[in-house]
């Protein structure tokens, strides 16, 4: 790709993410040639191929505007009201989503799995088959039930890109984030306690609250903004609640990055009412920004936050390898750590170490945030193009997912049924919600190759709402 | 090894078990003749062997017995009182015996390791490579929430062993036998029901329960019949007790395998009071007799036993692969494992389908269960040599734990703080009571190899022993 070819195709993914909207100008030509070290030829040779594409158009003496004329679909509603403290249902959707069929043919949209086929994920097998061979003895052995101190030692390096500067043995390694927020949760709270969560909000999380007996609150969360803190204030003022959950940094499922201002306000009142913190940040590695942004974390002074991460979403799920940083609550979730399954396994964590040492970690994240950045385009065109008008789409900052807001009258239970003749899957919106609220929405995962199956996946997504709307 | 060695040494086993008790007759020459299908002189050669052993005498014209004189060590006393329901202590102990030093030199006798550097194993390590290899990018996916589907056909293939006929949809694959046992009791308990155990009884079992906030009912337990029936039925018609946690066979810590007809009569106890049975299967696979032990699984028609295990005592701990069976809990159950690490590491799986298909799984079973017989014939010896008269030393049926009860007066915390100026580290008794009891009971491991470095421990133990008394 040229220079001028590059820098198109960055201002036209900023422009389908709503970074610029229509009819507001685009910087000058000055400017971008100086911000992106390029020359002021090349500068107006992306601009013509923008224009080309109406994208943009030149005004005589003004500059460059996004076309105004131009559809950029609704930002989803979000939820707008506060709610009580409820029990968490939907757990038989969750099943279905985690038991729908992954047979060939078959388009599977609604998990959270990334794309493992990158080259750049080739060497972890390397590291995979190294640690089977020569360290054998030490990969059968049970593990430190905080996990391998090496690799331990690696993630808060790795941390120092999220503003953290934290010492090693305030991580434990996990079976995934999943324990680390089954963790988590089981460390600051009891059974019958409310847990104020983002809404929408990860299904995995509010699950863990159903396990657990613990009740679920579900404040209103702004889709680009992320928690709303003034709603959170107003729930803390009249409820019990004993900890904030929620996903900050490339959220799931609305791939929002809550500014720096928001995550020191949120954490000023978590300081204010003396509750902790699950920050889950299992995302936070693929956000299209460089450096990522900080995790609240990073801002914590008395260790009320409890970190919870992992390696399945920016390399591989079947590693199983997460981690906890539990701040305060450490003996606690040490405690937790070793009831729920005593050790983690070994050899992922061997081969693990090996690749991030090697530099392969930061190499491959490089080139899944392009990946993953370029696709989000390709899909939201394919949203916009094959979806009907109307409907609301998030502007994700990172990651792999996109939620969709359907008209009200769409139920996406009965639409997965109906899509499920044309082998395809969607994530319902009501799992997403504690009492099953988003019934109109959906998710869908655009990690992978996003070729013609995949568009004609979304025609046909589009073509059955399109049916469904129909009927009403 | 001639034949007549191969008997002299099985014979020569059972006497130190305590199946011959000393002064008693030992089968005639004819009857081992034709038992072990060997000729009369085979058998005539063994028992000289025993003879010059001194460990059994030629009567005339009555045949071969156990020498009178002969110490045999008398059984631990075991946990005689009916007690109260109680919150489980010992948590700093347990965590003492997780993170106890595993430097060079040190002899770690305290934890459940089994010895991982056996040829037969070896295969296993192959395996791993092959499936980092060739199946790199399935090692990388989410697994099934359920596991791998091969892999649980080829356990239900393993389970006919155990007397269960069990369709591979009943089983779950977890991370080791930890999350199995938190699944089964978050499947059927709520915090503050009662658990009713065996007493002595694994401490990671008793722990899971206190994190879960439940009470523990310690059962008084014969050391070789396993948990008392009777103490077990007042218990049940006093106490509103929800589940039975127990390890019937190859217990951990005592040994035995409970006799089936006591299986069938808690079977009983558990229809008439309608509560489930959580049957920790772990060391099940390693009982020397072959075939091994019934399963209380096999026995239940109501399917309200949930069977727990794992490849960590038979294998390697560092794989952390393990499975539940929840009856008629399933869905609970399933609810239980999504919330707790929602799937479990793929390679392992794929390695240990491969290793168990090829028939290395049984091959290595037969080598470690002679292993550990033989060992438990010489570590018997060396306690019973260099310990002081009046211990109590299990008598185990299978696995590679022996349990020893000193003078009451022995505290063997302060036991294990003075070996650990040897370098010796034991695991103390108290952590396998819910209250702390057996404070003058440890727990030993025997089944890695007994080189001369053990023995000097033994003998170490026993100098430390004496030193303690002596203070008294």
């Amino acid at each position: 790709m040229n220079r001028y070819e590059n820098l198109a195709q960055v201002l036209s993914e900023r422009i389908e993410q709503g970074l610029y909207p229509a009819g507001d100008r685009l910087p000058s030509v000055r400017i971008l040639s100086s911000e992106h070290g390029v020359s002021i030829s090349t500068v107006q040779q992306a601009y013509r191929v923008l224009e080309e594409k109406q994208l943009v158009e030149a005004r005589p003496k003004s500059g460059y505007f996004v076309t105004s004329t131009r559809l950029q679909a609704a930002l989803p509603s979000g939820c707008r009201s506060a709610q009580r403290p409820v029990d968490i249902t939907q757990w038989d959707q969750v099943l279905d989503l985690l038991t729908a069929p992954e047979l060939p043919g078959f388009v599977q949209l609604g998990r959270g799995s990334p794309d493992i086929t990158a080259p750049t994920l080739k060497p972890l097998n390397r590291a995979m088959v190294r640690a089977s061979q020569h360290q054998n003895l030490l990969a059968l052995k049970y593990d430190s039930i905080y996990g391998s101190l090496e690799l331990r030692e690696q993630i808060a390096r790795l941390m120092i890109d999220s503003g953290s500067h934290m010492d090693a043995n305030n991580i434990m390694i996990t079976t995934g984030c999943h324990e680390a927020l089954a963790i988590a949760i089981r460390s600051v709270c009891e059974v019958g306690d409310i847990v104020a969560v983002d809404s929408p909000s990860f299904h995995g999380a509010m699950q863990t609250l159903k396990g657990y007996g613990m009740k679920a609150l579900e404040i209103p969360t702004d889709p680009i903004t992320g928690i709303s803190i003034e709603a959170l204030e107003l729930a803390l003022e009249q409820w019990p609640i004993k900890a904030i959950q929620l996903t900050p940094n490339c959220n799931n499922p609305l791939g929002y990055n809550m500014p720096d201002e928001r995550k020191k306000a949120l954490l000023r009142l978590a300081q204010r009412y003396d509750i902790a913190i699950i920050e889950d940040d299992v995302y936070g590695d693929l956000a299209y920004q460089y450096p990522r942004p900080a995790t609240i974390t990073s801002f914590d002074e008395d260790s009320r936050v409890l970190l919870c991460s992992s390696f399945s979403k920016t390399l591989a799920p079947g590693l199983r390898v997460g981690w906890i940083a539990p701040g305060r609550y450490h003996n606690r979730a040490l405690h937790m750590k070793y009831i729920s399954t005593g050790a983690t396994s070994t050899l992922p964590q061997i081969a693990l170490t090996d690749f991030i040492k090697q530099g392969h970690y930061l190499q491959h994240l490089r080139r899944m945030r392009n990946q993953y950045q370029r696709h989000l385009c390709t899909v939201t065109s394919w949203v916009n193009k094959y979806l009907p008008c109307g409907v609301g789409v998030s502007r994700p900052q990172g990651g792999f997912l996109l939620w969709i807001e359907l008209d009200e009258r769409i139920d996406t239970q009965r639409l997965n049924r109906l899509l499920e003749e044309h082998k395809i899957h969607i994530a319902v919106g009501s799992i997403f919600s504690a009492a099953g609220k988003y019934r109109n929405c959906l998710r869908i995962n655009f990690a992978h190759p996003l070729n013609d199956i995949y568009e004609q996946a979304i025609k046909q997504i589009g073509l059955t709402v399109q049916q469904l709307m129909a009927e009403e």
